[in-house]
């Protein structure tokens, strides 16, 4: 099953807890002569770190990436890549008092019944930290892709309920919560603010686009590339719908309205998001996320201790008050994964 | 990449086009000692097929499956499960002017770019004949999971925008459209007419729920139970979104509402859908799966023609006017095939 | 695990018993537009099955294979391709009392005890009609190889401990036993017709060969090309043994006549059969298999029943005296199947 | 194909060069609750250190192993455990002349085609170095298996020819070499050091024995346990054999002679080495392995540069004669980790 490894000819198998000696993974799979080197990486796995946003915790880490094998000489050598970020800020007594008693909405209910025992210390495995390394396996991914020419960008379209009006993909990088409009963004902070003084949390929407995709990518029946797409987003924690093209939106449509007729210039419309089949059909994919409200609360919530008696609890540690932006950099990551993966399987068909 | 395999310790592999010999498959991974013959198995694929309803193809199969290994003297043995259903109303003649033209919304495009050439007869290999195969492994699925008690139910909830206004799943069973509630389908039947009569199509809304689901199913990171059922359904054809519990609505809820308070007698609600950090968490798992309207569209539309030249193209043969509710027992068997194989994987850590 | 299941980018998955309907399985990932009919395979087929030599069994089987799909106009479709033997001479009353008694030397101990039942008629999975579904797989794997002009020639070069003097590979195809030298054959049939008269069987050792196999196949560490090879032969029925160029042979050599010095014509000799590193090197690859006597023996053994008490048994039913020449074909099939997939991964490198 | 992967529901995922950052992996599928530390897996890694015989090489690694992940309290979590060895002692001078020219018998050639470049120093991911992070995840396997007894025993049975004359699976872990009879150590010393100073190595035999294992593992077909022995053994650099039970023996002996009676006791012999139709007997398992003489000698060779200009070489740096007594942990660590695989794997099956 190798359920901490995501991917077939390209993968990525990760470790790591919040609060042990760091996170870590090896990416397998990556074709030899691509340039990389940790200072490429590191961008990528800055764009993740908490900002200086309202919606972000006040937790800091450096986040240093060290790659500790596959590169040689500045260059993938086709070898696996391991790759090691040490946890520096780790305030274990912070979340002391975690080891009796389960989170509503967190996984902590769910690991101490599978395993009998768990990592309390911030989630341990369960902690968003483990998406560190998703985001490394991302930045090789994306190294693979872009001698294709396929990029991927990613966008909040929108936080509690607040839609972004217009949606500009390119806008995302520069704008806080990587708004795809930044004229959303005051509406946006001033919600937040409001809603972390209730002590409450918000949910919200993640977009991603992949450009440049060549046609003929994903596997019919059971690997669809949307159904793999669908896979990697849903393995994110927090993410509770993922849709393709016009996804729910689809089901109120006719076939009439809902398919894109092609012309000899291309397709008139991308209803289908860009895969059709299962199969990419050389248009924009669009994938979009729904990202539920952060489960770790400042406000009192009933729940039950390790010997199932009730007690009540209010999350304490430093918290983000949403999911966004940080996850975006994650989804992307992930996105990415699924297309090296897709894309160098294709290559054998040739 | 086994494209054409679904699952790890409990896997279907499957084969077959629309207008070939016929559909059939492999289970792998099957306990032995499971009572299962061919009657089981016809029963669920029967519920498949083609009803008198509104929405339904005129095409009649049998759709008689034939079971040729893996079971001795009523029990499975533990060794791969091999099945086939032949193919018997093939009227070929209605596809041949489809093999130099894209049909929209299809996956003709997809696989002409891909494979170079195709069976273009009726889908091929893209057709929804092939989920046929699906249900098959399903029902060997479900007969795994009887033997914990848990059962999947499936229900339609919306057809072209009109919702049902209560949700009993046990009602759909017995109800046309495997409706979820029986009050709708007048309307629908209404509805589906009048877009007969206008030559298009609609999409609708599917819902899965597993029930006695016990905690504990599913891996962290990357295998969660939502990714591998959003993996599982998003595999299907016409499926353009999945979601869990709250789902989309989740982005709009916050943290105070959305989270599930844990009483000693249980979940106090289930927002989470039954899925907490990728695993289950003991209550029901509840998956929605928006379903596009049927591309196959007796109205002109824009195309091209194998060598880029413009055309149009009027789908003729026998289609549906909805994937609901045929797409209803294979969303299930999707669902089953995925909790077969996580319990039994689970097993191993006792 | 998909233990029914050979291969990663290019698989087989099998079914099917001795006695029950058939055997037959699911080729996934060959590419599309390879030449391929039933005709092809049947040649195949037809090299397994018994000739009329001293060492085979009196079983007749017509052994016809049906190719169910993934054909389209004589040509692959990249899609999966299901096929079916069906079973004919079946004669259940042969076997009707090994129901209850373990025979020596066969699978019938194991899978009792793993699965708590067993289809006992003519070792049902475990019988060596299950290996026709491997030669079907490696037909196709061929076709695939013979592409790049790679070819897979298999010879015996010992029965009963009786070695042919020269290995001519090239005159096994016309030889009986599939001999490396027709010049030994006469002493092998004597040798076989004196152990059929005293009630006993042989083994013997059958070289595999693969020729014209580009350089860079294999995977480091794990996949290595040999690592796979030992896999794909131990993994048929009879073979307690698989070595890689000098084999066992090595391990009396010193390293400077071990090492193959290179020569910018070539390698100067092959010691390493064909693999450095794990890696193809252009030389001939070279897999040598040991082949156990056939347990079957008509001589009074002594064994268990099912609840463990003493008995003794005289193996009736027709079988062979000795598993080659029918093992040679078979053992073609796993070197074929094995190159096959790494040529189609090592594609994607370019 | 994930080629750095080892295994299925418990796997092994590595990296790391000889003379890069250090070596490391990802164990996965450990299950929950088993006591660990890093002075448990310290203590087989320190097995497969350089010893002071006359058959190693001068370079001394402490090799200190680190977990980062997985444990928790003493207690494995369940989550996937990281660990990482740093190198220490590179002395990367001796090996720069190795970058234009292949070495006879080592990967240089394939991995230079493979990939159109590589990590020349010291052979880079093909070291033998690689094998310390096998024999951690090993030593994770044994602490797995000895939960239910079975244990892994392993020794030299012949070296450079000369065998021992009676096999004491015990005596090796305290003997010099892992010789399975301490008699034999004077011998191979002596024959060492002549060889060592006629600037040339040796190879040997290693014996693995698997005892206490259930019955009942292993998978019908193509998984058999046999098979995936085979494969774990044969991945090891420098094995170019593998047997089970009588192994190429086999081959001479008749079928009354190969078969192992089975008495209510249990069975009156064990040629077949614990596997029957590659399912595990309860028998002890019984795998031998070829081990080639070391390629790196002090003699001089002819090979080619990069350039395929002819040229010879002189292997300096720090080298082993012979790859014994250095590569029976790492049989012994292939050998649990497949059994662990299979274990649990089998607990599913309950």
């Amino acid at each position: 099953m190798n359920a901490n490894t995501f991917g077939s000819v390209f993968s990525l198998t990760t470790f790591g807890e919040s609060h042990g000696a760091g996170v870590g993974g090896v990416i397998d799979g990556c074709p030899a002569g691509i340039a990389l080197d940790e200072a490429l990486v590191q961008t990528e796995l800055d764009r993740r770190k908490p900002g200086t946003g309202m919606a972000g915790t006040t937790r800091k880490e450096s986040d240093t990436v060290r790659l500790l094998s596959g590169v040689f000489e500045g260059k993938t050598t086709g070898t696996s890549i391991g790759f090691f970020i040490a946890n520096e800020s780790q305030r274990s007594g912070d979340y002391g008092n975690l080891a009796q008693v389960f989170r509503p909405g967190h996984a902590d209910f769910g690991y101490q019944h599978k395993y009998g025992l768990r990592d309390y210390r911030g989630g341990g495995r369960s902690s968003g930290r483990e998406t560190a390394a998703r985001v490394v396996g991302g930045a090789v991914a994306r190294a693979v892709l872009a001698q294709q020419g396929i990029e991927i960008l990613g966008a909040s379209t929108a936080i509690g309920g607040i839609e972004a009006s217009t949606i500009v993909m390119e806008e995302a990088r520069a704008c806080p919560y990587f708004a795809c409009d930044a004229a959303i963004v005051p509406q946006w902070e001033e919600h937040i603010a409001s809603v972390r003084r209730s002590g409450d949390t918000v949910g919200g929407v993640v977009r991603i686009e992949a450009r440049n995709v060549p046609v003929g990518l994903g596997e019919p029946v059971f690997d669809k590339l949307d159904a793999r797409l669908a896979y990697a987003c849903m393995g994110v924690g927090a993410v509770k719908g993922v849709s393709i093209g016009e996804g729910f939106g689809a089901a109120l449509l006719r076939g009439s309205s809902n398919n894109d007729p092609l012309h000899p210039q291309g397709f008139a419309s991308n209803h289908a998001g860009g895969v059709l089949g299962g199969i990419s059909s050389g248009q924009n994919i669009i994938v979009e996320c729904a990202v539920k409200p952060i489960p770790s609360i400042a406000q009192e919530q009933q729940t039950v201790t390790l010997h199932n008696e009730p007690t009540s609890i209010i999350v304490g540690g430093r918290h983000d008050i949403c999911a966004i932006p940080r996850i975006v950099p994650v989804l992307e990551a992930m996105v990415a994964l699924t297309l090296a993966d897709f894309l160098l399987l294709q290559r054998r068909m040739g």
